[in-house]
């Protein structure tokens, strides 16, 4: 996570991933290729469906939630370098859960991503690596929470 | 789900969603826009990272399956019409939960999806509706399980 090892990593450490601006375009273009439904294609079908708005994909949304990850890892292990340290390789993840979308993102929307650590450890099964536990979230512009899910991320410990 | 009523979703049932076929620039194109990682986006690096092999991101393989959910019970309410029946629409979804990622899905990979009902019940808060719980998975051309995760999807009564 950001380049760093897991013991620089600490409970309740805030990491703003950045924004995503969603327009109508990019909208219809992932649902027309991943997520077909009337309510995510077309303007007067979503008038009548379960929002009452024309919304992005759920998927959509989490999409971009790993777009604006990886793009934090990438300027986070830059900065590292350019100090002269070595950054920590981002791991693998081995799930996420509690995935929810909790309020329509609807074209136009900014949804604001952070990432925030509430846990780790170390694995036994695994020596010289951890687990990171994380809140991700993301907010439209009105502050309104529009997106969750808890994610764990392999981290390794720092070299003796 | 396939324009069932809640009634008539019986715990153990198995949707057969069908199958999707990764090709290498599917795979390219997701990960540039969606999840940048060296190892989605190039086969030399893909082979001195996590897997060893060039992969498809998480969240394109999620995208599929959903993709092949909507077409599943979009096939399945033009039948119901077809017969004559008025299909229960399909609710949207409070969340998902363990998602899993248990193998990489690689250029040339074809994935086959179903769902599982693993359980129902009626909602007290939500007079007419139900949830019905759903185990997904989905398989490389070799069975292997690649894909998993826990489904929620509100589901209507009969009307009476």
């Amino acid at each position: 996570m950001i380049g760093l090892y897991l013991e620089e990593i600490e409970e309740g450490r805030v990491v703003d991933l950045g924004s995503h601006h969603f327009t109508k375009e990019a909208i219809l273009a992932f649902a027309t290729q991943y997520d077909p439904q009337p309510f995510h294609l077309d303007e007067e079908a979503a008038r009548k469906g379960p929002f009452g708005v024309l919304s992005a994909s759920g998927w959509h949304t989490a999409s971009a939630w790993m777009k604006h990850y990886v793009a934090s890892n990438q300027r986070a292990e830059a900065k590292l370098r350019a100090e002269g340290r070595v950054p920590a390789p981002v791991g693998p993840s081995p799930g996420f859960t509690n995935l929810r979308w909790l309020k329509p993102v609807t074209p136009g929307d900014t949804v604001t991503y952070r990432s925030t650590v509430t846990g780790k450890r170390e694995l036994k099964s695994r020596p010289g690596w951890g687990l990171v536990f994380t809140l991700n979230e993301g907010f439209n512009q009105r502050g309104e929470l529009v997106f969750s899910f808890e994610g764990k991320v392999l981290t390794p410990r720092r070299p003796a």
